[in-house]
């Protein structure tokens, strides 16, 4: 089987091209176009400054139909007041002009430096340029990916297929982000990471929003870079339901769901990767906590931990860092039950430090990934948060990105 | 008048010597302790990891009253289970020798590595050596302050003078802390942010306790570098009463209390400005919030910004993440309402990005200290918040402290 990609999806087509709006020569306008009107569930960012795309695109998302996308990197249309919105809805009359269809049925996303105007001659420009490339290769699904990238170093893509009935269903990813990654994004309204879906699976709003909430928080929602939730979060899918493969079974509900899951848990597995500066993936899951929230809170702090961060790259098994990172979460937490093992070696146990190698802890975390574990015997409830480490290279990139 | 120091306020002694417990050939146990028994407060981490010194020096202090202190760096004695604890009774024990007091007249504390038992060889040599040390002059007080650092570059000191009746009253304190900071320490039960305050003011003490509260959440509560809560934050003033002049009017009650906050705050400025790496204080200030809760969440989301932080290490006028770590914190902002100043330059109005000379804010920038001024027009609530940017030097310090 050829590799799958954003548009192995029957129905759909996509472009991007090159307008002028960042430094880079890289595209940074995209479109990505249904054939017809497709089923569309999408999430938003949290945070109570909400750029002008987000806004326009809650708006149009409302009835559950799309017909596409339009998207532009290097600048985030935030902070912008009522000619960013302005300006959004301008970015959805061009692209619904290249769609024939209502500026209703287009949601827009912007990515970039937040407080600029939109150069809207080179956008307007951009989309009509992009209305004349538009094609399904996996050429223009990679020219449509690169066009929504920022600080990032590589395309992020993810795609599954798996068969109702008779009919194989594709499901294919891709998204963006390496700082300002925080996400905490609902179907009601957060860095920017940003995501698009497609599938050719036959499916109701209702449910695709729900299953949409659900891969979200399993996957987008539990990736960190800075925990600095972004103004412009967007996470999008549409189904244009051209394999003619309905999912309404519980099974075929469960196999969509899987599939769904796993494009998005391997896109924001590729986001921690590519993190500012860094130089490995930190798996952090936090297992037999009292509730949900609570193992999710400790997660989180742990990954957030600026210390346990440095300690990470420099390959340095400090561990109470960590576990002081869980007690400082708010969450029910109790030293003298927990257990914690860096990379299969377990260092904490029960309130009591384990003697361990130092030195092959160490050579251990000089990794790829790095899986931290920790067991608090409190209740029955898990989570996993990835993250990565921080590293001078990040403080390069974020000391000088404005100028 | 001479140079106020930790032992000017009537009624107190110490010194620091090294024991051997650091690598570097500093002070690492030291001895602070009042000629009589000291009304005494004292605020705590909320971590619920919670280091030995901490749970004993809980327990010892809720009486309301001590002789003295004893500490050591090198070792934070947190994670060490059952021994642990014994360990930090036997620091108290051999102390109380010294003071000829009860062994729960004496409050300890530890800062450094989590996870290792203290080498209580060491530490008990240690405090025999620091009771043949004790003194009461600027160069015992500078000792006692040595023997509690860590990764900070300087020693940090602070003092105030004021008058009850006729009679000049002395308050002075010291502390430590440059990374693990982000207290939230309560009279209850957190960096490693240590400070000891001595006064020779004669004061109840609930109404101490109380002012304790007040005092440690304008100032040590209000200070973050890596929002990293320790294991074993600690801050403790004992008042000796030598001076005669007692806290019991309102307006005395008032200028101690004025005083007080002044001490703590100037020592949390000089937290902020050691915080490791740092090259700038960034002085973060919401005002007009709708509560003060929320202010803080803001102020704090702002200061806790590791892009934010990178802006301000690269004097980068990126306003946007600042902006939006407001949106993120959780509490009550309308954009549309905020107005966003740095060094005096207002950026951000009214949800609409001004014109601003980018290379004259960026050069203004360029100082020991940064002001962030945050208005948001949705009540009448402030709080600030002092941090430090993030430089690459944070990153060597702390990708390498464990080995």
């Amino acid at each position: 089987m050829a590799k799958l990609h954003l548009l192995s999806p029957a129905g759909f087509v996509a472009s991007g091209i090159f307008a002028g709006i960042k430094t880079r020569q890289t595209p940074d306008v995209g479109l990505l176009l249904c054939h017809s009107r497709a089923t569309a569930a999408a999430v938003f960012t949290t945070n109570k400054v909400v750029a002008a795309p987000v806004k326009i695109g809650r708006a149009h998302i409302a009835k559950g139909c799309l017909r596409g996308v339009v998207v532009n990197s290097g600048n985030a249309n935030a902070c912008t007041g009522k000619q960013g919105e302005k300006d959004a809805r301008r970015m959805c009359d061009l692209a619904a002009a290249v769609a024939k269809c209502s500026a209703k049925e287009i949601l827009p996303s912007s990515t970039g430096i937040i407080g600029h105007l939109l150069p809207m001659e080179k956008i307007e420009r951009g989309i009509v340029e992009a209305g004349l490339a538009l094609g399904d290769t996996e050429e223009h699904a990679h020219l449509f990916a690169d066009a929504i990238i920022t600080t990032d170093t590589r395309r992020k893509t993810a795609a599954a297929s798996f068969k109702i009935g008779k009919t194989e269903v594709m499901l294919a990813g891709i998204c963006k982000g390496a700082g300002m990654i925080g996400p905490r994004m609902t179907a009601a309204p957060h860095a920017t990471m940003l995501a698009y879906l497609t599938t050719d699976a036959q499916i109701a709003a209702p449910l695709l929003k729900k299953l949409m909430q659900q891969a979200t928080d399993d996957s987008f929602n539990s990736v960190t870079i800075d925990d600095h939730m972004s103004t412009n979060d967007t996470a999008v899918l549409l189904a244009s339901g051209a394999s003619g493969a309905k999912i309404t079974t519980p099974a075929a509900t469960k196999a969509f769901a899987a599939a769904l899951k796993d494009v998005c848990q391997f896109l924001a597995y590729q986001i921690a990767a590519d993190g500012e500066g860094a130089t490995k993936v930190v798996t952090i899951t936090v297992r037999q906590a009292k509730t949900e929230k609570d193992a999710r809170l400790m997660a989180r702090a742990i990954a957030n931990s600026p210390l346990v961060k440095c300690a990470m790259n420099g390959n340095d098994p400090n561990w109470g860092r960590i576990v002081s990172a869980a007690g400082l979460a708010g969450a029910a937490f109790n030293p003298d039950k927990a257990t914690l093992t860096l990379q299969g070696t377990t260092v904490f146990k029960n309130g009591q430090p384990l003697p361990f190698d130092a030195a092959a802890v160490s050579t251990s975390l000089n990794a790829p990934e790095v899986k931290v574990d920790l067991t608090c015997r409190l209740g029955k409830s898990e989570a996993t948060i990835w993250t990565c480490d921080l590293s001078k290279d990040y403080v390069t990139i974020n000391a000088d990105y404005h100028t």
